[in-house]
């Protein structure tokens, strides 16, 4: 039997974001999660209250913000409010998804950025430190003062495709779109391939066209945020179109909004990997997608946080004992 | 024909919360109010643009926060740092109802303040004043450091009920709950009145009984949310049985959650009157309820704030021509 | 004979406040006062210095601001600044009484908000933490976003009573003014009376009347803060008008200023408890008044801040222990 | 007869420091100062209402701080409070004598560094921008953010003893201890003469020596603060024994602390001359001690700072107009 | 005659980064630059004075970060402050070139983000708004709270190649490294092009190999910064290997360190062309190197902040008047 | 063999300016510095990389900023933003020089505070404590709300003295300026001397002149920051020609700019002893120089901050064991 925190100076939290993926966080400490009720009055105001004492803990509060995007980031700042004034020692901040990441610059005139916004909000509320995942540009890590450890997903889509000897020659690396070519080149090294670039925007519905050879080979997509699945269908197509043999994908985080799984069902695609950042109904899931879990990344880095050992090894290329 | 914008220096924006009540604020200027969209992507992120200059201007924000509660206010951080970015000259947040501002206190340990939350948000996104109406507690204006100016719905309560002459010894005006009985000090200073309690608790179901003599006499029941309706209705029900003659009511934000229209349409208050400061749904309304309109004096302190010219003239307790 | 510091990590120091209760607090540690010297120059000018190392330590200064209010706070703002500059580890301010508290809120136009300005002042200087004792209003703890812990004193009260077998029907706590009523609620509760209310305003010297039924009771007012006793004497007044028995009194701070003693000797009140949060000349106290402690709460509370554990205990209505 | 303000967007405003003085610096503009009331009440707590609106108007607030120091210093920092958020353009505050001043470093360890806290507290409550007058060390000014202009008396004692020609060779300027050599240096250079220091600390009662040669030589002894008046005797009686003939004397700040009338009237020296920056009673000015105003100063500087013009023609060495 | 500043609320200074740019954009307005000295002390500290008063006035100070580096920056911090003891109304800053723009993330643990860095000195200084052209990362716009507006090369470009026909199908534009591909996506777009990509990673000197057809096709290599000049050498070459006719190439920044005028000239690069945002010596110049000014876009940038006029219009892509 | 880190809560680390004397501190602890490296980019970009883990470890940075001043201070906040994302525990910056000290107040309007600017950019970096040498004003402690010990060396230039018997009355301690007489006072408590100064101006080319006596006495000359010489060689002929027998001097800084040696030896200064606390090339030490270590002073506070042990031995002016 688990015995209930060992260690009484660390103490995970969750809220409704994705109890299930914070639960396998909080087992890599063979403990359970703290108690806290988050309730829901008839007006649609939160109440929140921490129902264990926080006074001098370092606490850990997982929440992915995927939908209902709004209501799960005031859940975070209240609770993180609530941790303040509970005096609790550190107030870390896990983000297996952080919404709004994609609004990282004023594309035009008269905008916010609101993912900068999200990170001042985060600390004026009282963050101290802030664990997220695979961010959609790095760049967001200096949003903010505080130190922020960024996981990449990377190394885990790797294990997936090389214990399935999805390497070197016979395939090749793809972004969906030009902005993400960076990941592609990423994940292409640790398997040894070529990459290609599907030259379409992420907003506009053109065109598109595919840069790069592709021609009998096998392409695996990749991409950050998977939301509607049109990126990746679309491209999947013109992969095709351009005489790919297989189309496989994968991405970090999977919001699949309505319609998503009709859409990649449908699409060229043979098998979509992703990771469990972010908590859908089943019914929302395509049959020829895959879940790999992030859990064991994010356990790992908590623990290096709270032990401060270094979280070096975490982001090495080899092969790591934790994955 | 209405001129868009004599005055460029001035500029009103309205979310979603309430608009119709934004355009009469914006009519007291003879004016229309400014251009932004503002999207919900299928992921539930909201995306805001503001489709006109508004560099060097005094901008006034709109926004009531009733339901969806923390989507209107992500809305107004989100709106709020886009003016920032914008470079609007200052940035003036009219809250016709502050949502969350009943959490002012840790009623209990390990609890938030969740109003002061609120004030910190909306301060580190960028406010540079703020404008309320009725706050739940007038203490919250000591939660900013910008200037706060606290509007009373009491002087328009007033009028509405000496224009049917409901003053004097015939009268009792009656607190529903224990914590109340400064809004009902200050109705009855209005009415000539002596003033009595009901003392239930805020959250608990208890019995209740009331305190000061309300036999033979007609009640006006005065709070500031009517949520549940429940308070007002037990209230009124326990005012008839010591006695009462008449029972009405009146609150300053109608929130009307579900089941309120049928629980204040059964019970003994003759008539509410409530201010438009939240938008609700016609289906919503109960049929004793009567809306007066706040917008000419949300409209008011508008413009005396953009002339600089005082604001007290907004507080005193005779008759003023712009109500 | 008593070991000075057995625990080298906390350090609880006094200024010229109230040093009686600071040493009674410091008993409960059975340890003495740290060493510090306060002197006032010529000039009217105060100079602090610290006497013994406090780096990295854990350290507590104990100042209740009664008469000279401003003296009292502007010693407290440099010991902060000096313990700063020292490197204490953490600075927690002990206030029993926080002067200022009833300036909560803009009473009227161009008025400060002096007791947010005196949360800002300590913030500034430094503090880290806050202890307070029966806040003039719950909403101040709000004023900060350092921790908070704001002890009751209903209960210290309640045993008082208690004790003395004056609970239940023959009995009815009294509200001597009507922004009081949630103070006598919670004594009420302990007690298992009902409340009453006497109606007259703060500031203001009208008539005056009884809400509530109090003929043939015993009346215990109840009230925060005692400065000239004329609210109680005249609320004692007219409870004996409306036929109450015999009339009793508490307050959480007897400042007692000039002529308190006589008006409160000739008043209608037979016992009057105050804590000895305030400290004043023997010459100034009434013979109808009656001191009991708050150090013990005080010791317990410092005592849970600085070993982490928590401070719910403190907050239970049930019997405890440390009264 | 003179107009109030014809200039609205600038009002002066004076606290209970030097309202004569304020008066005077008021009459540079042809104006009377703002309304505003300040009440102590019984329990010593200070209560400011500014009496008139200031939304949008640039404000001046002229406090000297000399006793009683603290009340001072609280009533200007709960009127800045009212300022902020009464809307004030800009809180310009006027210090003749900044209080503290002297309490600038750690001297020894443990100790606070006053002059900082006390910027550090004027800033918190609002204070946009700051004017003092020969500060005990002009490094001061770096403990702020916001603009500082210090103006210097130096010219005002130049023009005093230019008009009675003592200058040139048989005059010499004599610091009264070693820490005020460059205060000698600035007024020698108006005055064209040497200079000599008298060796004696601050605050100890060591003997002291003269450095320089004074022999057969007038001396003028300049200090900024004036307080009991023993550094300024003590160092008159040395230069007598070192064969010096007259003995003036100048300090910028009046404090006149008890004995300083008798121990100056008892002193060597003929003549002493001091600017109205403090106020304290008649019956405390010795009768070798001559009063000049800085009133034309403070109030072309405010002229100035309210016109956006350039202040440093205040600092030049030549002869100026307004003195 | 030009006539010295008709506008005195606007003043425009420059440091010694890029002082005939400066003196360009002054042109603009028709005015001189404002008078300051800068000097360096023996031991290498920076003094700076500003010789006319800014008090009330918008101050624009344009610097530009090239070599030396360190020594500008603190140029530029220093100037700030001196800016805001003066009394400028508003400070900002104008970075043609924003050098440490390229440390925008921790690429390895345990590293600065000096781009953030550099933001949070800025604004720690006192800038109060920010104009950059053509920064390395869009995102580095979030790294501020402060208004940035980010002004784009690619139009300056675009005009350049289109008066000469370099457009459609003939040509190619091709992002010299994988971290480029977007403002090539946005050159193509202004010509009508494809894109295409030469996969070689920023710092390490691996192979690298053509991504996208470029056989037969005129190349327009397109970056942010030129510095060795050896990324575009070998793009170029990679390109022709490739069956390219002819490579063009422009670049916003042209730092041109050592050696690079030399690997520039032997490339295959025809002609290069750049903006004079950065000051080299003429020794240092390629002689197959052309350069744009983009004095009038910042000039029209600067004139639009000051008028509170909309700076939209110079982020459209359709033809401008001012280029 | 010495042990790496015993204790791994503590690092020592150090940048360019001063790895000698950073060496030798850290010998104190009989421990090595910590692994960084720190490299230029050809375009004058500092690049750094701490190359072990600080998570929860106490650092201290050394960092001596005399020449390239702006290249060593942007080492220094590179660092220190580097030490906060890698999240060590407090970031204790040592300064054996503080470049740009004099620049502590406006001297002339429209000048910069650059020694506040200096404090200011260390604390918004994320410094946490600050260690000084003998700073030029001891007010610039003050520009910091951290903790600043500022440690003196008049104690090792006693120590220096007394070892070679120059005390009592055949010497006389002299400032060789009008603005460094405190300094000359302190040093001659140690010394049981009198002072005298010589009067000039610290910028200007003036004549100067002596005041106090030093006919036919030994002179030491006492100054903070030695750069040209030409402030010391001027003041000791001025003592020469006042009768004065032999001159020595001391000075905390040896900054020695370019033509330092000769002025110095060519000078009739016997002797000039220095503490290490800055690093220059041999080729510019003069031979009339002597060195001496401030290594022990620093090493011992280091340890003393680390441990909480108190810091204020090392200010009495008693013999101490470690000098």
């Amino acid at each position: 039997m688990v015995a209930k925190y060992e260690n009484e100076s660390l103490k995970i939290f969750s809220l409704n974001g994705n109890i299930p993926l914070a639960k396998k966080v909080a087992q890599v400490f063979g403990t359970d999660l703290g108690q806290c009720s988050i309730k829901s009055f008839s007006d649609g105001e939160i109440s929140i209250s921490i129902e264990e004492s926080v006074r001098g803990v370092d606490t850990f509060i997982i929440q992915a913000t995927n939908q209902p995007v709004n209501d799960y980031y005031m859940e975070l700042l209240i609770m993180i409010d609530a941790m303040k004034r509970a005096s609790a020692r550190t107030i870390n901040i896990v983000l297996p998804y952080y919404a709004y990441a994609r609004q990282d610059r004023t594309a035009n005139p008269h905008e916010p950025i609101t993912a900068k916004l999200v990170a001042n909000l985060l600390v004026e509320a009282g963050a101290t430190r802030v664990l997220t995942l695979d961010l959609h540009t790095v760049q967001v890590q200096g949003f903010f003062d505080i130190p922020v450890d960024n996981l990449f997903t990377m190394p885990l889509f790797a294990q997936y495709y090389r214990e399935q000897d999805m390497t070197e020659d016979d395939y090749v690396v793809v972004s969906p779109k030009n902005s993400g070519v960076q990941r592609a080149r990423s994940l292409a090294e640790y398997l040894d391939t070529t990459i290609a670039i599907v030259d379409q925007g992420e907003v506009e519905t053109d065109e598109g066209y595919v840069i790069g050879d592709v021609q009998d080979k096998n392409c695996i997509l990749v991409d950050d945020i998977l939301n509607s699945g049109k990126t990746l269908a679309k491209a999947a197509e013109l992969l095709k179109e351009n005489g790919a043999k297989k189309v496989y994908a994968c991405a970090s985080h999977a919001l699949l909004s309505d319609g998503a799984k009709e859409t990649l069902e449908q699409s060229e695609i043979l098998d979509i990997c992703v990771t469990d950042s972010c908590l859908t109904e089943k019914s929302r899931h395509p049959q020829n997608m895959n879940y790999i879990t992030c859990s064991k990344l994010l356990g790992e880095a908590v623990k290096r946080i709270h032990d401060n050992t270094p979280m070096s090894p975490l982001f090495n290329k080899v092969d790591k004992d934790f994955l």
